[in-house]
């Protein structure tokens, strides 16, 4: 954990981008000078901006969360987000059945206790994605695994994460969820609804009671008609509530679907985040049907296999992470997606991607932005947006 | 047609409120001044602005061009809308038997031609909602009557109503509408998508061959989805067509939903009109159910008869506005509906209201604006938003 600076022409803060020197010390920024007279990086050209936190994540590269459930997973995942500038994550679960829910949990709360900055990416919580949804909105959740919401399991789950559940998504309109929106409100947690058929008149209740955020929006969720404005139309309306959007490959959502959120939102109160599942590390034998990709994956003696609808199979080394990379979109090339389609350019990525996630993380004291007393999460870009290097709470990451 | 000028320290326009003296000479505005010395009639606490344009009015108060279709229904309406702020406005037909269509047409071409002020509000053209719609997207218009979209047909229409179609609404996907659109385009004629199962794509194509405007927003057209935005999703992404709302009752649609397309569209292309239907003139025997108000309309013997689903029925003298003043919201009742709800008030009802709604209608040259060389369609409000003078072309109305 030594002591750098890096002087930029592009210091990129979501108020706006200033040219400087950023001096990092034990793995915290200490300061931004306009004038430095010691020894220094030499990234005039390049844009220096804080490290992506992805609030929605089962897995990536060579580790699943959601499906393999493990403290590898984690360290897998850990290790192969910053090659795609993700700093900091919550390892998202899924609705799976109860007694794998307990051990990832339990797996999660070891991760976040083991975690040091060489590690890579910090797990800084865990989102929970269920179990706690309505099955009339499933999208790739599993019924069987779906759960009654209640207090006491949350706080059970809660506990086995070592206190470390930051978000869940649920369906506010099932029994039982609003008195759990209320207690996870007054301990700081974020309630975001998704899977779930709510009405307007039930989501604006829900907000009433603590909720502020909407997981994959449009997706998984009562869409919008004129009388009955669903869950779409409360997340259009309701203005100070967050939205998050997952990666933006125009299959999941179309571009223009994106811009009129975005038009609603602004960078106040959108969200990226990429839903990535770690398809390498499903476990074997495991098969998986994507309805969007119209790809079945399953594992199988040591080697992934993607089948196609349309009978093309496609083998990759699960171990890889060069041959994994490709299988989803990262968290990056969602940035170089949109960037062009938002108001201030990365200036814009720095507010929807590091201090929005940031906030409904719960790390918004530490994490988010580049000023002096955050964490030194940091990425080095070009003008291409290539990744140059990357910081973990100081540490230089490989690439 | 006289000369008289209005002091008022809230001269309403569509670039803010002003204090001055508005000058009106043979039904024109001359000048507005800032220092006046001769006489003027003062209304300095009240607020004067353009008279509100109806672009889609099938009829009100006594008169319902759409349903019975003569002159003496536009009579009548010209004669009732002052009543409610409306100084001019585009009768509008249903899609209806042709041989009704075309006589109402003819209809509409003499009442243009008759009309001078002391008849009431302006008949500035007609609005033809259909015949070239989609039955999947039917509404309350007559499937039987729907037509095939041609170029040919547009132009015997337009004959008919002595070349006054100023608006036409239509299903932009149906074989046919986009030729009709370049040629509407070209003669200066709006194009409106309405009653229409388009997708976005289709939309997008529409927009490109000239369609700017939507019909009654979110309804009557295909819905929103993520990944086939559809009707809705296109109105809510291009920036710069116009959308209209019907009378903001709540029940239509949504407050909320009007909120969302007004973020969207703002002051620049929303825009208001009532869709009033004018059920005292309905032919006598004809009976109308209306699904969403649960009531069936007949007139038998002289009278109007609402029968609602519970089965009260109520009986109306259709020979006598008070009466029938108030079976369907107004125009200016949408207007305090509203107001509360927009960026800034009344200068943002005089967009929506007049000035926005004088472009489509093809009228902005000489309506929509209180300025020198405009008509002197006056509205004289006090603070409650009641009426207390309405001038169409400088001739002063009994209300």
């Amino acid at each position: 954990m030594g002591h750098f600076v890096i002087k930029s022409d592009h210091i990129i803060t979501p108020d706006g981008e200033i040219a400087g020197f950023l001096e990092v010390n034990n793995g915290k920024i200490t300061a931004i000078h306009h004038e430095y007279a010691g020894e220094y990086i030499d990234h005039s050209e390049h844009s220096i901006m804080p490290g992506f936190i992805d609030i929605h994540i089962h897995g990536w590269g060579r580790g699943s969360f959601a499906y393999k459930g493990t403290v590898d997973s984690l360290r897998h995942m850990s290790e192969d987000l910053p090659k795609v500038g993700v700093t900091s994550y919550l390892p998202t679960s899924g609705t799976m059945p109860n007694d794998f829910l307990e051990s990832s949990l339990q797996a999660a709360a070891e991760h976040i206790a083991e975690y040091h900055p060489e590690m890579g990416a910090e797990p800084v919580g865990v989102h929970m994605e269920g179990p706690y949804i309505n099955p009339e909105y499933l999208g790739l959740q599993r019924e069987d695994s779906i759960q009654q919401p209640s207090i006491e399991g949350f706080e059970r789950f809660n506990a086995l994460s070592g206190d470390n559940v930051r978000l869940m998504t649920l369906a506010p309109e099932v029994e039982g969820s609003l008195d759990l929106i209320r207690h996870m409100r007054s301990k700081g947690v974020t309630a975001s609804a998704g899977h779930t058929a709510a009405t307007f008149d039930q989501i604006t209740e829900a907000i009433e009671a603590g909720l502020n955020h909407f997981t994959h929006a449009f997706s998984g969720m009562r869409g919008f008609h004129h009388r009955e404005l669903g869950v779409v139309g409360a997340l259009m309306y309701h203005q100070d509530v967050y939205a998050e959007v997952a990666k933006q490959t125009g299959i999941t959502i179309r571009h223009e679907a994106f811009d009129i959120l975005y038009r609603l939102k602004k960078d106040r109160r959108l969200v990226m985040m990429t839903d990535c599942m770690g398809y390498a590390d499903f476990p074997d034998g495991y098969e998986f049907y994507h309805y969007l990709r119209k790809e079945t994956f399953n594992v199988k003696g040591g080697q992934l296999f993607l089948t196609h609808d349309d009978g093309t199979v496609k083998q990759v080394n699960p171990c890889c992470y060069k041959e994994v990379e490709g299988l989803e979109m990262n968290f990056l090339e969602s940035v170089r997606a949109v960037v062009d389609r938002l108001d201030y350019g990365l200036c814009s990525v720095a507010r929807i991607a590091s201090e929005n996630p940031a906030t409904l993380a719960g790390v918004a004291d530490r994490k988010g932005r580049l000023e002096a007393g955050k964490d030194a999460d940091i990425l080095v870009l070009d003008q291409e947006l290539q990744l140059l290097d990357v910081y973990c709470n100081g540490v230089k990451q490989a690439l």
